[in-house]
C-alpha cells in the first residue's frame, strides 16, 4: 500500500498530540469521580430495563429523551437560564458538545479565545479543528475581559478577522480554579454580542460549590443567543454514563443535530440519569459530594503547605482541582519525571497551554483518592519536590544531567 | 447580535439537509430493531452495576474495555480477519466510526466513492466533510469494481487526485440488499491497495443471513492495511446501547483515538454487551433473529407481489431492507406523499442518492413490525400504489395537481 493520505487536521494533530495521562500508583492527574460517591444505580437500571425495555434499547430520539430534556430545562431555569426544550440537545458528555460546536462554527484558521491555561482536552478538540489560538490571561476575577476587549479593538483597527468562539470554564476554572466574577460575565456577554462571537460556556462543576455565593451562569446574561452552554452529569452523577447537553438557540441546536451522527445518544443511560435525578436523589447526592470534596480540597491545601514549602495554591470555591504555583525556577515537566520515580503523578503546566506559558504550575486533582491516600501521595510529592528544589531547572542543568 | 458566522460545512449542509423520517402510524422507513427481539438485559445490568460499579460508572479507557475488545478480536477472527486488540477501538456505533474515519482522512473537496444508492446517514456524514462524491453502480455482484477501476485509470490519465475513501456495505447492502461477490471483494482490495485508497467496510448485518453462503469480509482480504472495518452491536444486540467498533491498523486506530473526544465510550453499556455476548446468549439470540426476520422478509416480498403489481424486489440474503423497483414512471417522493395519506411510510429513492438517480425505488424495512402489521401496512401501501399508478408522474403532471 502506498502511504496513507491523511487529512491535514490529522497530520497537524500528530505533531501536537495530547499528553499521555501521567501514570503512577497514586495519580492526581485525571479528574476522576470519587469511587465511594458513585451512585448505586443497579436497581434503577433494572427497573428501566424492565419497564421501558423496548424504548431504552431502541434507537433514541436525536435531541434526547423528552423527560430528561424537561428535567434539564428546569435545572437550567434554577440558574436563571431561560430555555425551552428546543434549546437543548443531549450529547455524550460536554467534550462531545464542544466538538459539535466546532463542527458548526469553526473553519480551519478561525481564531478561538481561550484562557492562557485551559482544560487540556478542550485544547485537543480545538486543535483538531485547526484553530488559531488567542490566549488571554486570568486575574482574580477570571478571564481578563478588558484585555480581550482591547485586543479585539486592535484586531478591528487592523482589519483582522475577529475570533469566532470564546471558550471558558467560568465556575471553578479547570485548571486554575478561578471563578469568573459577575461583572466580567456581563462584560463578556456584551463584548460577544457586539462582535458576533460565540461564547462556549463549559460548566461541569457548577453545583460542586464549597463556599461563596453562586454567580449566575454566563448564559443567564445572554439575550441575543451568543452563549452556548455545555452541561454534563459527569461530575454530578457519573462520568461513565456519558450524558451531557448543549444549550443554545433552537437554530444552533438544530444545526448541531445534523452533525450528531450517532443515531441518538444512548436512551438507557439517559433514562437512568433521569430516574436518578427525578426521584429526588440528585440534591442529596450533590450535597454529600460537596461535603466530601471540600474535605479533600482542604486536606490537599494543608499538604501543600506541609510538604511543598514555597509552593502556593488558591483555594478554589468548588470543583475538582488545585492549580499549584511552584517556585519560579521549577519546571513542572521535570518535576513530573521526578515525581513519577516516587510513584505519584499530576498534569504539568505544559498540558494546559495553547502556546507557551509559565512552566512552574501543576494541576492536582483531589476528587478521586481517600483522605489517607491524598496524604500519602502528597508526602511522596514532597519528596520529589525536595529533590527538585535543589536544582535550578530553569537554566537547563539540574535533574536531566543528574 | 450580528448574524452567526457558521462554518462552511454547516452552511453547505443546511442546503442539503438529511430528509426527515417520513412519519405514519405504520412506518417502514427506519431500520429499527424488532421490539420482541430486544434482549432481556435487566439482570445483567443490575449485576454489572453491583459487581463493577466503580468501573462502569467511571471514565472508561479511550480504546474501550479490554474484555470487550478481546471478544471482538475473536468475533473478527471467526470471519477470517486477522486482528489484535490494538487494531480495534470501541465507538458509539458504526456511524460514529465513519465520522471518525472522515476526521482522520478527509479534507474538504476530497473524493469519496459510494454506490449510486447508499445508506442515507452515511451520505449525511460524508456531506458534513464536504466530500466530492463519485458514484458507482451496482450489478448483481454489488459495487461494479471494473467500472471503478476504469474510472480511476481515467482520473490518473487526466492527473486528477484519486478518491481517498471507498464506502460500501458489502453484506446485504443498505438500501439495495445486494451482497458483494467474493471476486469483487478481492478486486476491490487489490484496487485500493494499488492506489492507496481506504475502503470503509460497513458491516452491520453480516450475522443476519437468511440463506446462501457467507462470503468473507472485505477486511479479510486486506494484507496492507487499506480496509477499515465498521462493526456494531446495533443489529445483533440493541441499537440503543450505542456500542460499535472500528477495525484498522494500529496507527489508524491511534489517530482515531486522538479525535475521539468523548472521554471514552460508556463502560456500562460496553460491559452489558460484553456480558450478554460472552455468557453465551449471542449465538442463540442471532439465530432467533434470523428465523424471525426471514419470515418478515418473506411476508413483505409476498405483499409486494400481492399489493404492488408491477413492482419488483430482489430477495436479499440477509439484513433489514427491501429495495423495491416501482414502474419507471412512478416518482417515489410523490408516492410517499400519497402513502402518508394512507398512514404508511418509507424512504424514497432520493434519500439514498449522493447526486441524482432513478426516482422509482423505495426502501422498505421489514425488521420492526409484527407480521400482522406488515400485512396491514403493505395493504395501505397497495392502496396508495393503485392511486399513483393512474398518473404518469414522470411528466410532472399527476398527483401534485390533483
Amino acid at each position: 500500500m502506498t502511504p496513507y493520505r491523511f487529512a491535514d487536521r490529522a497530520v497537524k494533530l500528530e505533531k501536537r498530540k495530547p499528553p499521555d495521562i501521567p501514570k503512577a500508583s497514586i495519580s492526581f492527574a485525571s479528574g476522576l469521580a470519587n469511587p465511594e460517591e458513585l451512585p448505586q444505580l443497579a436497581e434503577i437500571a433494572s427497573q428501566v430495563l424492565t419497564d421501558q425495555r423496548t424504548e431504552v434499547l431502541q434507537y433514541g430520539p436525536v435531541f434526547g429523551l423528552q423527560a430528561l430534556l424537561d428535567w434539564i430545562v428546569e435545572y437550567s431555569r434554577e440558574d436563571g437560564i431561560k430555555v425551552d426544550r428546543d434549546n437543548i440537545i443531549i450529547v455524550n458528555g460536554a467534550k462531545h458538545g464542544l466538538d459539535l460546536i466546532c463542527r458548526v462554527f469553526i473553519n480551519p484558521g478561525d481564531s478561538v479565545v481561550v484562557t492562557s491555561a485551559t482544560y487540556m482536552v478542550a485544547l485537543n478538540i480545538l486543535r483538531g479543528y485547526e484553530v488559531n489560538f488567542i490566549t488571554i490571561d486570568q486575574d482574580d476575577e477570571g478571564l481578563n475581559v478588558p484585555l480581550l476587549q482591547a485586543l479585539i479593538q486592535d484586531m478591528m483597527k487592523k482589519g483582522e478577522p475577529l475570533p469566532k468562539v470564546i471558550f471558558d470554564i467560568p465556575d471553578f476554572h479547570n485548571p486554575t480554579g478561578i471563578t469568573l466574577s459577575q461583572r466580567r460575565r456581563e462584560q463578556l456577554v456584551h463584548l460577544a454580542e457586539r462582535h458576533g462571537i460565540i461564547i462556549a460556556e463549559d460548566d461541569p462543576y457548577r453545583r460542586i460549590r464549597f463556599n461563596g455565593d453562586d454567580i449566575p451562569p454566563v448564559k443567564s446574561f445572554d439575550t441575543s443567543g451568543c452563549v452556548i452552554g455545555l452541561g454534563t452529569f459527569s461530575k454530578m452523577v457519573s462520568p461513565g454514563l456519558r450524558v451531557g447537553w448543549v444549550t443554545a438557540t433552537a437554530d444552533i441546536v438544530k444545526r448541531i443535530s445534523v452533525f450528531k451522527s450517532d443515531g441518538g445518544s444512548c436512551p438507557l443511560t439517559q433514562c437512568i440519569v433521569y430516574r436518578y435525578c427525578s426521584e429526588g436523589h440528585f440534591t442529596e447526592h450533590v450535597e454529600k459530594l460537596i461535603i466530601k470534596l471540600r474535605q479533600h480540597r482542604d486536606l490537599m491545601l494543608e499538604c501543600i503547605h506541609k510538604y511543598l514549602p514555597g509552593a502556593a495554591a488558591h483555594a478554589p470555591q468548588g470543583g475538582y482541582f488545585l492549580w499549584v504555583q511552584l517556585p519560579s525556577h521549577m519546571n513542572s515537566d521535570l518535576f513530573l519525571s521526578v515525581a513519577q520515580k516516587h510513584d505519584v503523578s499530576f498534569y504539568p503546566a505544559s498540558a494546559f497551554h495553547a502556546m507557551d506559558g509559565p512552566a512552574n504550575y501543576i494541576r492536582l486533582c483531589y476528587s478521586y483518592y481517600t483522605l489517607a491516600d491524598i496524604e500519602k501521595g502528597m508526602k511522596r510529592l514532597g519528596l520529589a519536590y525536595d529533590e527538585c528544589r535543589l536544582f535550578d531547572n530553569s537554566k537547563g542543568n539540574g535533574l536531566i544531567a543528574r
